[in-house]
């Protein structure tokens, strides 16, 4: 019996920017589908630049349609003003899915990295070089979107299946 | 010439918990519209429980069509992850009006205090008090709706306008 891939967006959610990444997982293989950036403008009001972040990330599920989405969990830290904007930044992104009848998921940072790079404290280099190993046709602009790949990427993995092969 | 009626909702957000205030505003008197609590459940997952709040916000928002919304600041307190879920819950009090294109005010909950009640540390009481006087024909079942309230009076004062009288 022939499976159907599953289809998954992550997000890296931020106030100012906010990477996504688009991949198909199937048995034990995933391939890259996209990848992007969604900004909101700073000189606006918060209202304004949660409708924007919303208005891009209603956009990127209607045009890509996933399955499921995985969002990374926000990283409460002493800078309190700092976590304010991420958790509102977060929100919309697990809104959005949501308000679609979307399953979502959610990744600490340290658990997207352990299950892509293998450990818990990887650098940015390190995600992104095992996201290009991981799906050697993935193409991202930013970190951010790197970080979205990487987040899809933790999600296919956790979801059950076997291991995840090379595309 | 006849000067129309300007109505605001105000919205004290929360996780669990959202208030809601209805008010008028024409000249320099205000009256009672309505007000009530959205809940959302804690046992539901994060997504679904900003989905509830998303719903019941829009809810408010098209049976009450207000003119313009308030919503409390958040306050950036010692718990991080407090804030954090304060903030999730204000992200979506924000991002729903701005999707109807309605005008989105903020207010620190200590403008509000002095507003309505003259000094900036008021307890709840006081408060529910003050609100009472200022629109004696308010119902309210939780303190999050009469906050809400209050956040309207708020923003009715601020918006220019002279000052508030009993309506």
């Amino acid at each position: 019996m022939k499976q159907a891939p599953i289809r998954i967006i992550g997000f890296d959610p931020g106030l100012r920017r906010t990477g996504w990444g688009a991949i198909e997982t199937i048995s034990n293989r995933i391939s890259f589908i996209g990848s992007g950036l969604i900004t909101s403008n700073h000189k606006v009001d918060l209202a304004t630049r949660l409708l924007e972040l919303h208005t891009g990330i209603m956009e990127v599920l209607e045009r890509y349609a996933p399955d499921e989405v995985a969002v990374e969990q926000t990283f409460v830290n002493k800078d309190a003003g700092a976590t304010l904007k991420l958790g509102q930044a977060r929100a919309v992104a697990l809104l959005a899915p949501a308000q679609l009848h979307l399953p979502v998921a959610e990744y600490a940072p340290n658990a997207v990295k352990k299950t892509v790079v293998g450990v818990g404290h990887a650098d940015k280099n390190q995600i992104q070089t095992m996201v290009k190993m991981l799906l050697p046709k993935a193409t991202f602009d930013s970190e951010d979107a790197a970080d979205a790949l990487a987040i899809a990427i933790c999600h296919a993995h956790q979801r059950g299946a076997n291991k995840l092969k090379i595309a």
